[in-house]
């Protein structure tokens, strides 16, 4: 078997590497792999002697080895890595062949290389895959952006390793030019931010307005699940709340687990990209703030020793709470990615990309981190109308915002009451109210704005830019 | 008088310039100006022909013109403008001379033009300069970054030149090395979208919620500005709420103007800082995305005949709500200066910049578009303890937030009740109850990313970094 010439190969044999590379494997192909340091190669190669696997110790052996046109998946710290990797395999290679950098890179990274390499010839695909290092191994949610030319190369290959939904549909699909792949691996990370902001500020409702015990809340997630918020992320949660301490304190795991969230970037890049392309992100951006504020762990417990704590006992029926909860869940999570897919629509005119939002939402159904039920009403929603301004208007969630906003309005009311921060379910009501105002307040600003920098200012009755003589005696 | 050597010259000579100049001279200065185009040059001179104002027609000459070392202000159009007249500066110059960009420069561009120059010996000051054009005429707040030995130079004439505080402190003080000067403007400028968006929100409830007429709006803002509110912002908001539309119509010029606020990208950048170096700063950012919606103007006038309005009308006590708006917009004003000084101490600390957040404070008691009594409490907290980690935890602050925290809460819920969108409002109680809670939902998150991700956790009960066995059989 292991003469087979390799249809495709993997440099980086960290774990992604290496699980993606079994994948493939897995699906009846031949895979060369390859490593800077050899002996990770040998340590894969042997603990899978009999997968058809081909090992190679150097560089230019393992580009020799391939089949051509070389199809190549690097899989390598992203950054300077990655040019380093590339500058390597360039003088190896032939026109035609097809790069695919399949690390988590800021996708303007990935559109600079896309041209550089376009130059001579070979063809990058820049993609984002999507499910952590089991969804690797069973099949993620891949997102390649690149030469289409080129993608056709890779896609038999791509749609079989992919996950697939239930409806069999591989997770995987042309995304677009050059970084389009990358950067809707980055709208996707930002929506999971979000998701995750959701979910934890849902938990803290429960556990210090509601007052429930782990367990109870844990049972709260999994009944959750059966419903409208059925997902992976909520499966896990409910999960995650069920176990014990493996260190043996006897309490829930959650309990032991530091309030500090880390993060590797991907946020923060998606509101940087909002800010630049003037798209009103609030909820992913208050996510990652979100993050920023619970790693000031030790500035808060000594502001909690020194602010005023609010006064009253806000007073609710519990039962009716837990649902509001539910609600204002849903509903928030709809404003997330209401901003998430604006964000794309807008990047996709200002990038060239020809984004199919359908299809998007699409390969997010499974394999990847934000998988859930919902993503099949999105799809619903962008085929049915490909040109849906925000998913708002669509009818099955303009449906949600009607029966649900009262829930959340409320929800917002009583957390702010008693306390409980709620920075996304905040940005969310706060997001959907300026949405739908034919008029905010924003010509108070605009005569501010002409009143001491002489900004000008547009109005609502004729055509023009105009100025007030402001300092005119009158 | 025209024989006399200028000791300082200006190039550019677009309203800032011509009005810095301008001001420079009437401090009893002979000022050296230069336009590339000649023709505003000559402008300026014939304009002002009773002046100390030496005009130049090419930059050789300008250059010659001047005493040494020579002192170089650049008013031009702030990213390739700034680094050409530099370009055709550089030959002309003697090692020592002070070039100081009075432009709104991103501080990356100043810290890199800095230490390019300083290679050739040559000084370079960033300056931010705030006030607008009358500002520059009369006496803006000044922000310069750079050499000291170099702003020394130029202290003298910039003390007489800038705006005094009641005091009689000049409104300009040595901010740091290289790019702090650009840096605390930019700041600034976030300081001033969110107290503007604050503004802009107070409007909105009192007029839609509360049902006040523009002139009976105007009458509570120069009210407030009686009070703990006093500031330029909120005393010309009182002015242009009284202004009739100059052209003809019969309404309150604001009636008229239409509600989109442009922006200039100081406020953008501002955020995109905050997320590069992981600092909470949510209710700016909320201020920019508030921008943005606003510019949304169609799609929201699509969407307002759509999306559903709030069921239930709200009920209050009119006299009680204006007086909570007002609470509401101290208090959030104080979270939002929170956020911009922590800004401030981390960046100082990565840029290595030892900013004196007293000195920041005092300057900007004038001149600038933020100025207000408010400063001056914030000076005495930083002059009290120069070390203080949070503006809240200083006791008059914290007295605020004892006092008003119960206003804020209360008309956050109401004002989403009623469906009045309050983005900053909201963000301001969520910072609060964020940065006062010993404990968040943090651990969920963090239990989530090691489930899918195994990203490790920390514990409460030791230190240290864990990974939770969540796939083995239990």
């Amino acid at each position: 078997m292991k003469n087979e010439t390799p249809q495709i190969g993997v440099v980086g044999m960290a774990v992604m590497g290496k699980n993606l590379a079994l994948n493939i494997e897995s699906r009846g192909y031949t895979v060369a792999i390859y490593n800077r340091t050899s002996s990770k190669t040998e340590t894969v190669a042997k603990e899978h002697a009999d997968k058809k696997l081909v090992p190679s110790y150097s560089i230019q052996d393992f580009v020799a080895s391939l089949e051509k046109p070389r199809r190549i998946i690097l899989m390598v710290k992203a950054g300077a890595g990655t040019d380093a990797v590339i500058q390597e395999l360039l003088p190896l290679l032939d026109k035609g062949d097809v790069l695919i950098d399949g690390g988590n890179t800021f996708f303007k990274d990935t559109m600079r290389r896309n041209a550089e390499l376009d130059k001579s010839g070979i063809n990058f695909i820049g993609m984002g895959v999507s499910g952590g290092e089991l969804g690797a191994l069973q099949g993620p949610s891949m997102m390649p952006g690149g030469q289409k030319e080129a993608y056709d190369l890779v896609a038999p290959i791509f749609e079989k390793m992919a996950a697939k939904a239930t409806d069999g549909t591989p997770c995987v699909t042309y995304i677009g030019a050059n970084g389009a792949g990358h950067y809707v691996k980055m709208i996707h990370n930002g929506i999971e931010y979000g998701d995750e902001e959701l979910i934890a500020e849902s938990y803290h409702l429960l556990h210090d307005l509601v007052g429930l015990s782990v367990d109870e809340i844990a049972a709260i997630f999994a009944d959750w699940n059966k419903g409208e918020l059925d997902s992976y992320l909520i499966e896990i949660t409910a999960d995650i709340l069920t176990r014990k301490d493996d260190l043996g304190t006897g309490k829930p795991i959650v309990d032991v687990i530091l309030d500090r969230t880390a993060n590797k970037g991907t946020g923060k890049w998606s509101s940087s990209n909002a800010l630049e392309l003037e798209i009103p992100q609030s909820l992913i951006t208050e996510s990652v703030y979100a993050r920023y504020i619970s790693m000031m762990k030790d500035e808060r417990v000594k502001a909690s020793k020194i602010l005023p704590k609010p006064a009253a006992n806000v007073e609710f029926d519990k039962t009716a709470v837990v649902e509001m909860i539910r609600r204002a869940l849903y509903f928030s999570k709809l404003m997330s990615y209401a901003q998430g897919f604006e964000q794309m629509r807008i990047a996709s005119a200002h990038y060239d990309w020809n984004l199919d939002y359908a299809n998007i939402a699409r390969i997010w159904r499974a394999g990847c981190i934000i998988r859930a039920q919902f993503l099949q009403n999105i799809t619903d929603a962008y085929e049915k109308d490909p040109e849906l301004q925000n998913l708002m208007l669509d009818d099955y969630f303009l449906d949600v915002t009607k029966k649900y906003q009262e829930s959340v309005r409320d929800l917002v009311g009583l957390a702010v009451k008693a306390g409980v921060p709620v920075p996304g379910f905040a940005a969310a009501i706060s997001y959907f109210d300026s949405y739908r105002a034919e008029r905010l307040p924003a010509n108070i600003i605009q005569a501010e704005r002409d009143y001491f920098g002489a900004h000008t200012y547009e109005r609502t009755d004729r055509e023009g830019s105009f100025h007030y003589p402001w300092y005119k005696e009158q």
